[in-house]
């Protein structure tokens, strides 16, 4: 152990505090470690050289493409160099989806380009593209209020904003106008589909993300929210009714493979009992996936090497997964999420031994609460990790988690217990599914904050006797 | 003269000042009227509205364009709806440039695409792209300091930041790595040039402008920032050495026309002397050029109409152009300008009765200085102007103006004063140039402020007895 952290620990304001054990059955050397592995993180938690290397050596990781390939095999490598056990890649198949061309034009009454980009799984037009008059509606509720067969031979256009907010539910509440509005207005007749970017930013980015893939669908774009702007003003300027071209060479173009890597700490008490966290390998085209999701990889696998550093293993096991495909659906049967399947999978006579499942994908920003599962409240596990969490400006979630991110949907749904460290989201929006995720969107101090929190409370929860599953039933 | 126009100048803590004509040789009532047009701006200018309208009707107006010309037509028949004298069309004769398709990508040791823009005039590549191995310079000077031939089949790379500053010095300073470099780069051999865009942001945006025309062109190209900082990464983290690609379809296609748009509120004492403003109506093709320069167009157009709203006529002639084709360089023999260019060399004879000229083409940010010519800082107008501008927080710019705007660059050569009011700028270069010069970029407010300030010194300008020529040549 480093006597910096000590020292570090003393200047957060922490020395002479004890641990006062008649509140907190978990041990005294457990917090004091949880309090090591924070104060080491802070320090320089690494997390900032794995994303800088992975967005630098690779770019773009689009689900199924040789770069998404590429950086698994390199991440196996990065993680067997740290010393991590049972390191494997496991591939699975995969419909590779490719953007092509995209043009998004209005033709009249006022010519001009828009920035557009086409929404991931989308289709091709035809080669010259569609030709239609636009139909603008302001929100989403009015597109659903159209009856069958009154937008025939139109583009269907959603002018709908997304709310900034700190937790991203204002973009939970935007995604079905992406998923679900095309097939809506093909429902009702209509040609083509454009929304207003599902970002919170007014810069001229427009933001993919994935749209349902299957019979009915039609050519399916995002605007930027300036262009969104600008159509509306079109609007108000002329009485004339909008047309627009839009083009896609958008579609999937081979069968492919995707792949999870996954490496773990193993327990020395109960190794077959298994704490899951990660984040997806997989960004979109646009970007270089830093905030999404190579943050989410870099922050647990940081975390878990912070562990695999300490002289002493936990009683648990701790895997890292960076899952595969996280991004884009895929032709039915699949609904999307191919990778964060295939694991759970692969392991459905093991997922009883999974004790719980977390995954970091909501950026790189710093944490601010921490969710446990319903009934956790009261345990002596929230008590050591708000002791160990508190000083990193971290509070305890009043609400349960409920899920643990988008790839460990399929464990939840199995019955795996979920816990969250929530991020600080309000920005994440202006730049997700755009191609300014980069880099240079990182704080590394945050970063690091980040690490801090995962490192220390995977720690108590790996050391713990608490049972999450006992004590939902209890609820 | 509306009531509200004096409630507002008491607001403005005006009230009881009077008007001390033993410092003040300029009449009362001219101040009076000159402070009455600020605070009518400050009310609503109605400049916002024209360039919400040009940018909305025409989006991108590239010099000799179709939305160039059409927007020049509109803006005629604009000006004479607003009941300005004079109004017309000069057309003159231009290559018109597109740009076509452009891509930049690493191709080792990392593969991958960058965000990339064609500089504005540069040159077409062979079908595939030209594919070399990269040279990369953190400094201009650096490329200076290589010897002849030693870039030999190279892509030279030039990744000098541009420094944020007030009065966009810093754009000044790196111009020549744009305008020149590819030049340079090619003198010693290179096959291509890439310049770390000369924007002051640090989003993924590429920023074009112009290059120079001629023999000796190689392909040249602006990569975002955010790519700039990728490929020094790429650099650091390998020692292969860097390969890319370079693909552009750009080029002068056809020929075709551009026009400045000329008119006049005319002056009743001498309505033969002229003081010109205005802005530039073309624009880069990448955003609705409304900082660059629909904001001059429209800020000069407003204080104008503001002036031509009075019961009252300006003792000389105020004329506003938009001219044409201020961005895109020409083949020789032309050095660009075309516009301005047409503009003095069709009033050759006429110059010596333009007393005073200056264009706003620096955004839309608030004014915050005044220069006047050189000799004119212990002027009459210059008091009069301060007790008017102050209360904008304008303050008077110790330098005298060498110049009055790119576009006022023939007028200023053939000895026509300039002044300027100078504009924040710290901002402007995050912007301009870019995909994300859109109207969502401009404050109504800081547009209001810009328009009084020139509104009410236009006013006393027009009505001063000041002469530049003759404190000039005293100096």
């Amino acid at each position: 152990m480093r006597l910096a952290a000590t020292a570090l620990a003393g200047a957060l304001g922490l020395m002479g505090l004890g641990v006062a054990s008649s509140t907190v059955a978990q041990s005294a050397e457990d917090i004091r470690i949880a309090e090591q592995l924070r104060d080491r993180a802070l320090e320089g938690s690494g997390a900032f050289e794995i994303v800088e290397e992975l967005t630098t050596r690779f770019g773009p990781r689009p689900a199924g493409s040789a770069s998404e390939q590429a950086s698994a095999q390199w991440g196996a490598e990065l993680m067997t160099g740290m010393g991590f056990a049972n390191v494997e890649i496991e591939s699975f198949p995969l419909k590779l989806w490719e953007r092509g061309e995209t043009r998004v034009e209005i033709l009249s009454p006022f010519a001009q380009p828009l920035v557009a980009t086409a929404l991931g799984g989308t289709i091709s037009t035809p080669p010259g593209g569609i030709e239609a008059e636009a139909v603008i509606f302001e929100t989403y509720q009015e597109l659903l209020d159209q009856p069958e067969g009154s937008l025939t031979g139109k583009i269907v256009v959603v002018l709908q904003d997304t709310v900034p907010a700190q937790d991203g539910r204002g973009y939970g509440t935007s995604s079905p106008i992406r998923g679900q509005g095309p097939f809506e207005a093909a429902s009702r007749g209509a040609v083509g589909y454009v929304l207003r970017s599902l970002g919170t930013h007014d810069h001229r980015f427009a933001h993919t993300g994935a749209t349902r893939v299957g019979e009915g669908q039609i050519p399916a774009f995002a605007i930027s929210p300036p262009d969104a702007d600008q159509l509306r003003r079109a609007q108000r300027l002329s009485d004339e009714p909008i047309r627009m071209r839009l083009v896609s060479g958008a579609g999937f173009v081979a069968d492919s493979h995707s792949q999870n890597v996954v490496a773990e700490v193993v327990g020395w008490e109960f190794p077959d009992q298994v704490i899951v966290i990660g984040g997806h390998l997989d960004s979109w085209d646009l970007g270089t996936g830093a905030i999404d999701d190579g943050a989410g990889i870099a922050i647990t696998t940081a975390a878990l090497k912070l562990i695999e550093d300490l002289p002493v293993q936990p009683r648990r096991t701790i895997r890292v997964v960076w899952w595969g495909s996280e991004e884009v659906s895929q032709p039915p049967p699949s609904q999307g999420l191919a990778g964060a399947r295939f694991y759970a999978d692969r392991r459905a006579d093991d997922l009883e031994m999974h004790v719980a499942a977390s995954e970091s994908d909501f950026g790189a920003d710093r944490i601010y609460s921490l969710a446990l599962p319903a009934g956790a409240g009261d345990s002596d596990l929230r008590r050591a990790a708000m002791r160990v969490l508190t000083p990193l400006g971290i509070l305890f979630d009043g609400a349960p988690a409920t899920g643990g991110g988008p790839d460990t949907t399929p464990l939840v749904q199995a019955g795996v217990p979920a816990f969250r460290l929530n991020q600080q989201g309000m920005d994440y929006f202006d730049w997700h599914h755009t191609a300014d995720d980069v880099l240079d969107r990182i704080d590394p101090e945050a970063l690091d904050q980040n690490v801090a929190a995962w490192a220390a409370f995977l720690w108590l929860l790996a050391n713990s006797d608490i049972d999450f599953r006992a004590l939902r039933a209890a609820q």
